[in-house]
């Protein structure tokens, strides 16, 4: 596709570092799309286990509830992802297709049905023509390769104007473990809707109830706390593969000290993906960080901030690189936490606004007029009340957001 | 103001009748604006009692809590609402200003400060000259006339493109009954934020106590259940005030039979106003109507109404004329209530186009897209899991929004 890249995107696209065990292939297959890949197939070596999050929409899709299955077994030996058709709201048809592309797959892998994840991004309510998918998997498996990350982000891509990707490596005892993965999403994505995938490999060798255990958190702190528009698809999913390469002495508990390197790797690496998702939000021209201290608790602090990305009238006003305090404060009041109106206080680009439920007066306007007019926006809100806190990120609404959503789907 | 009216707005803007026992007076203070009227006195004779429905934003504005207090008493002798200053998030200076004004109020009508009902609409942050509107309400309360409902209206708008205002007549017992009404709002209005005010006056003779009973289903039917971006003020206030001229025998419950014909015409009444304040959303080309049925409780499906209604990329889709319910779908699912996927049936102007999970095949386009092109949008949803059933109403997302939302503000 020629997308113009948004303004916010990063400078490079990271290569990701191969994952012993971890095996890409993507092709062409004409799901939706003309003239580009938009079948990932990932192989897993026997071992591989298997944690994931997945949407909380009450109607989530057939590959989404055919994941949930499958992270109940733990176990993981293929994943095959198309973009073009989400599979969702396809009914007993949509099952069926799932199933086809799960047997196929293990045909492929020499696994069971249930140790393949299956995900689907596009178009809603149309069947998905899933021979065109398991068709080529033979052959797409014969040429699967460990180097091909950066495709593999390429091929899920829908209206993602670039691919995602991030790598990292750390340590378990002695042991150089790797993290590599890649995301797609750009908000709930025009033209019809589609969704947040991300997937992570390592060649960590870690029991499923400890991936899990890693994985809440960190998706918590990323991917839950980012917004472009509010909306949740009904097929978000993330998932992270653990192949058992790498030699490291064996891990049984999530809190284990062993561990604390690849706990702040995983961490880092999911709010990496998650941050290129809100700089490709549809329309996007500023990314915007926003930091709430002071609420009753921790998960208080996250809906406050969540709600103040999620303003429209918040999130037009920073388009208009207008500093405006008052909209944060309404927000605020609206997101059903506990708030102390006359403790507020807010910073913008650094720069104190408000405090004491009161405009700081004759403030110098100029810089902070000047860090609205930039690309990176930071936004400070003490609610004060208590020690909670959280940060979350969303970027700006413009008219760029209403052309891609509000055309014609025809 | 020299503002386009909303393409949505009604026809004619209906003369309000006069209440026996109420005068209205209007004034050009130069609070904000200059060259219009921007204060409203009313005054209400000895005996009157008052209900209300406030915000409940955790930030609400002084005149707010001043309004909480006094609707404890029950009494209302007088109300003042200014419209270019909400006088919020303006700490204990704020506090004073509506003290000022209530006891300036209460001199000229003659009672206790705690009988004045106080709402500001407008700029927040910025202190409230309350000098200039205790100055002249002397003169204002000898200028007081029964039938000056319009000018109020127009006095209490700030970005609404036309006044709004509604009327009716029931019986109570043999007895005829007004009621009177105004309100203003158009979303959160730019340019910086304001909110949405509604005083309805009857010359009913009700207690404070069946007045709150018959108010809080209303405002839940009607206020309660629009939505222009998700954006809740800082200085909601809904107040019904209740003269008592009127000759009926005495009403001791909201379930008095007596009690049925003033019941349908206050929810029809406020549900009109409510109406009106949709249609001037700012930048709003259709007015939507979403019904949903097949909830588990009314209160889910009001719930799954106002995500539906929220929905940015819902209300891109109608700015687009496109019948995507596939968002709708999206919507459904992220509301957090409950539905069943696989038995979810969605109508948009009265045609099928989904059901069982499934679009319907081969339905017939052709009415569905004349439908989408049209000022007024019917959409209705049945998420098949219960009885429970609410209907909405919203705006659609235009280029309109951003351009009056992300202008700079200097």
């Amino acid at each position: 596709m020629d997308t113009v890249p948004s303004p916010l995107a990063p400078e490079t696209i990271v290569t990701p570092a191969p994952v012993a065990g971890v095996r890409l292939a993507t092709r062409a297959c004409g799901v939706r799309y003309r003239d580009r890949t938009d079948v990932l197939l990932a192989l897993f070596d026997p071992g591989t286990t298997v944690a994931g999050v997945l949407t909380q929409s009450a109607t989530r899709s057939a590959p989404v509830e055919w994941c949930a299955a499958g992270l109940r077994g733990g176990a993981a030996r293929a994943l095959v992802v198309n973009s073009g058709n989400a599979n969702a709201f396809t009914g007993l048809r949509g099952v069926s297709s799932v199933e086809n592309i799960a047997a196929a797959a293990a045909a492929v892998a020499g696994c069971k049905p249930e140790e393949v994840f299956v995900s689907s991004t596009g178009t809603i309510g149309e069947f998905l023509p899933d021979a065109r998918i398991t068709g080529p998997l033979p052959e797409m498996a014969a040429a699967a390769r460990p180097d091909a990350w950066v495709e593999a982000a390429r091929a899920i891509m829908t209206t993602d104007t670039y691919p995602k990707t991030a790598t990292s490596q750390c340590r378990i005892g002695d042991a150089v473990v790797t993290l590599s993965g890649i995301a797609k999403g750009s908000g709930m994505i025009a033209p019809d809707m589609a969704t947040m995938l991300a997937y992570v490999a390592t060649d960590a060798a870690l029991p499923p109830e400890v991936l899990k255990a890693l994985l809440v958190p960190a998706a918590d702190a990323s991917f839950n706390s980012i917004t472009v528009d509010g909306d949740t698809s009904t097929s978000d999913t993330l998932l992270l593969f653990a192949t058992g390469k790498a030699d490291h002495p064996p891990v049984t508990s999530a809190d284990d000290p062993a561990q604390a390197s690849f706990r702040a790797a995983l961490d880092a690496l999911l709010l990496d993906l998650a941050h290129q998702v809100v700089r490709d939000g549809e329309g996007a021209s500023r990314f915007v960080e926003i930091r709430v201290t002071g609420a009753e608790t921790d998960r208080a602090a996250r809906r406050i901030g969540l709600t103040i990305g999620n303003s429209p009238l918040v999130k037009t006003a920073i388009a208009g690189a207008d500093a405006n305090w008052g909209r944060i404060v309404m927000a605020v009041g609206k997101a059903g936490e506990k708030a102390d109106r006359d403790r507020l206080a807010i910073h913008i680009g650094g720069a104190r606004v408000c405090e004491s439920g009161l405009a700081v007066p004759d403030y110098d306007e100029t810089p902070v007029a000047a860090h609205m007019q930039g690309r990176e926006i930071l936004i400070e809100v003490d609610v004060g009340v208590g020690s909670g806190r959280a940060t979350v990120w969303t970027c700006d609404l413009t008219h760029g957001y209403i052309d891609i959503n509000a055309d014609y789907r025809t």
